[in-house]
């Protein structure tokens, strides 16, 4: 089994079958890696908020967004205290780097592909926190990934609403489905490092 | 009358009633830069967590600060639409940037000096936001600043009690004493621009 069954049409390629074992072999680094993830999100969204502080819609949809991101990262930090592990640094795998590369720097585009590629990030966070709840041995834990799913959804249509609101739904189409393309191509290659997204 | 007697005993002076009666006049300005100011306290608890990724109490305690800022700003953001005032950027005033340049570059005194620095503010504002609820002709304004003014009390007790927690309690005095002389220092000339902090 190579793939796994796609669960947001958005993503143009599924996880890999790989990706799952690497992270069911080191749940304590991707719990660990998960909270990054989480405080990460958080900072995103309020950074968006401080660049674009008179988007009203923005600032209002983005501040729900930032406060649930704190909420999951202060739940996973419980999971990581329970289960005895260190708050502690790790090295970001190239996913996040290479999506913000494809950020283009000028306005108005900068806004847009500042949505989608944070929508991408949530809809790919759906797809693989749904992998964990499936494939985790441990049933509580696997539950605890199976909560957070929903949020990750919701995240994902927010970004999505949000670019349909400032920019022409044809043009937002036809960015998110280059960026996707380019989304799928940096998880080709399973990165040593497990993580949420290697 | 020229000053007001001070809320917390941290603060070297209190603010002026010149401060007082500027901010009742432009009470519109004030609650935008009060927004502001909420997104901004979010932002510095948020960088301190990226910063201090594995101290746990730090992350802890921050992340609640940083939830609870977010709220005040939702909080904030609602008076703003109900009283017809769109979102906008403000310039700041000389207040923050004056206190961040007095954080000492090199580690531990960097963290000493941000936690001291932020405890600092959220005093400030505490007496500030009681000014304004004992003050503000609008009644149910008012009363929404009492509200806001317990947390600021608390944030500031936090940062100490941070402080505490990764310094000797004689060097947290010492460089807090320095710290909010200049604090006070910062604010004695009314800055011409209605603000929280002018």
């Amino acid at each position: 089994m190579s793939s796994i069954l796609p669960i947001i049409n958005t993503l143009k390629q599924p996880s890999s079958w790989k990706w799952v074992e690497q992270a069911i072999a080191h749940l304590d680094i991707i719990l660990l890696d998960h909270s990054h993830c989480e405080r990460k999100a958080a900072g995103v969204a309020l950074n968006l908020m401080f660049r674009y502080p008179s988007s009203t819609q923005l600032v209002r949809q983005l501040t729900a967004i930032a406060r649930e991101e704190l909420e999951h990262f202060e739940l996973v930090n419980q999971w990581l205290e329970r289960r005895g592990i260190p708050l502690a640094p790790l090295a970001a795998p190239p996913y996040g780097a290479g999506l913000t590369a494809l950020i283009r720097k000028n306005e108005p585009e900068r806004l847009l592909d500042s949505l989608l590629v944070s929508g991408l990030i949530e809809a790919r966070s759906h797809e693989r926190l749904g992998l964990l709840a499936t494939h985790c041995p441990d049933r509580e834990l696997a539950e605890f990934y199976r909560s957070l799913m929903a949020s990750e959804a919701r995240h994902y249509g927010i970004y999505w609403v949000l670019a349909d609101t400032y920019f022409d739904r044809d043009v937002v189409k036809q960015r998110l489905e280059e960026l996707a393309i380019q989304e799928s191509e940096l998880l080709a290659t399973l990165h040593p490092e497990p993580r949420i997204h290697s």
